[in-house]
């Protein structure tokens, strides 16, 4: 009897993964029924994009899972009719593709790329900025991200510290965690990456005291989630040029608005949300390999702790 | 008794490196007399920057070796009076600086990121770059910094192809040689760096031919030597939109002068000789290692083939 499969997410979604899935899908040996459309009460697996429709739960009363296609869940995992267990993205192409930005980014500031740009200007003003080693960065959130982000930067030479909220061991990565953790963490780091996930206890982790206590002339790199950031505190850090230079790629409100001071402040890099995107491809590998773990009764991959949030 | 150690550099490296000089030879157990000025005749070994005073070697009779300050030894190679052992300066802060820099270019085109900083406009304009595995990256010349740049870009995911005038085999980079082997490393080449020695073979690499070979919107980078391009050309290629961007970080005259069109061109970016720089510390640990080698008769690292001509 074939699985039923319900894609709730936006039409153009649809579009983007109705032949990947299918491939996926039989690759995973799974007969699957996958439509965007079935009676609730048939539906065995629903891939979910928190912005669809389906919203209540309650009528799925047979459905094994739900298969997030994104890594945040923020906006599904405090739903109370979902009592489904619920699966987070964990896509390698989205992986990669945050290495690739975040590497990118800190070697822009380690390189201090920018100045070079700006003179371009016939004068020879030679300038060597210092190497990795003597660069330290720090990352808030040691989670998939974040580890894979940390032991690229490290393979280059940075000194790597890495916090969380629980502790880890991480080869190449001096691992903090805690309050107290925190602070030495941010008392290091001439680079600052927040990859921490997007949970109430997470809001605002960057603060006017956490820029304190970082060190005067620091980066922040922020392509984890916009409310780990007070706006106003960092704009203010950033006046006074306790802060260096903010490159940001996400926000409390996106797209951002038009006149939000970060657009027009000279020591702000705005980037559209696009450190990190799943790919249809390998994202479909990941739903259908979930699928045919529920059907062979296996555990499930990348299970999120409500309790958590993440 | 002492070994007797010319210094034959300006008076600027002179400042730089006598202390870390003293120090190394001290830590390789190497007891000499470091000088600027010394009877020629008595002269063991030389620490030579090439646009030093001393150009005739000939009243150096028994000088064991001539130890480069530099990894370029272009300006001194040829010198006919120089019949003693020459080394290149192999100091790895010059690899690792030349990798951070590589990588951050390289990484700067393939994220697009000039892109980005040119649209701070309050515009929310989504688009995703490729991943690394989607953007071939080719370096011409496989030595110890084009073999350090292609393992670090390789192990970011990129596919790269390494060509050298004679075979080679690098972990993780297809290796590409001779003449054919040129023109397929070119064709693939979304992102160029040249890392070519300067020699009379090298000169002018990538000419108007070289150029037509690579893909339609490539990327040029050179860290390497100035002379490894033919400057018009690629101005040619540049203008035509067949290369979509270079930076350029060394040139056949510098610094380069205000009015050359590469300051000016919008698809340019002109680097001030930055991407590598001896660090006195760790180069000055080469030198000791070197005199301490020829002291206890043990084979000298780095030696220059005169006939390849580095």
């Amino acid at each position: 009897m074939p699985v039923n499969v319900l894609f709730a997410a936006t039409e153009e979604r649809w579009h983007d993964y109705e032949t990947p899935l299918r491939t996926a899908l039989e690759e995973a040996g799974v007969t699957a029924t996958l439509a965007t459309d079935l009676p609730p009460e048939e539906v065995d697996y629903i891939v979910y994009a928190p912005n669809s429709d389906v919203q209540d739960f309650t009528p799925f009363t047979r459905c094994k899972a739900v298969l997030n296609l994104w890594a945040g869940v923020e906006n599904i995992v405090g739903n109370p009719t979902l009592t489904q267990p619920l699966a987070r993205m964990v896509d390698p192409s989205l992986t990669q593709g945050m290495v690739e930005w975040v590497t990118g980014h800190v070697l822009r500031h380690h390189l201090d790329i920018d100045f070079f740009l700006a003179r371009q200007n016939g004068k020879w003003e030679r300038y060597i900025p210092p190497i990795a080693s003597e660069r330290p960065v720090t990352i808030l959130g040691m989670g998939e991200l974040g580890t894979a982000c940390g032991q690229a930067l490290a393979a280059l030479g940075f000194p790597v510290t890495g916090w969380s909220r629980s502790p880890k061991q991480i080869e190449g990565v001096t691992c903090l965690h805690g309050t107290e953790g925190l602070t030495r963490a941010l008392a290091r780091a001439q680079i600052l990456v927040l990859l921490l996930p997007k949970t109430p206890e997470t809001e605002s982790t960057l603060d006017a005291a956490a820029l304190d206590a970082m060190p005067e002339g620091a980066v922040v790199i922020n392509p984890g989630r916009g409310p780990l950031i007070d706006d106003d505190a960092l704009l203010a850090a950033l006046d006074r040029g306790h802060i260096r230079h903010a490159t940001l790629d996400v926000f409390r409100e996106e797209p951002l608005p038009a006149d939000h001071p970060y657009w027009a402040h000279p020591q702000v890099t705005v980037t559209p949300h696009i450190a990190s995107e799943t790919r249809p491809d390998t994202a479909s590998r990941v739903i259908a390999e979930n699928i045919r773990r529920g059907e062979e009764g296996e555990p499930f991959l990348h299970l999120v702790d409500r309790d958590q949030g993440y």
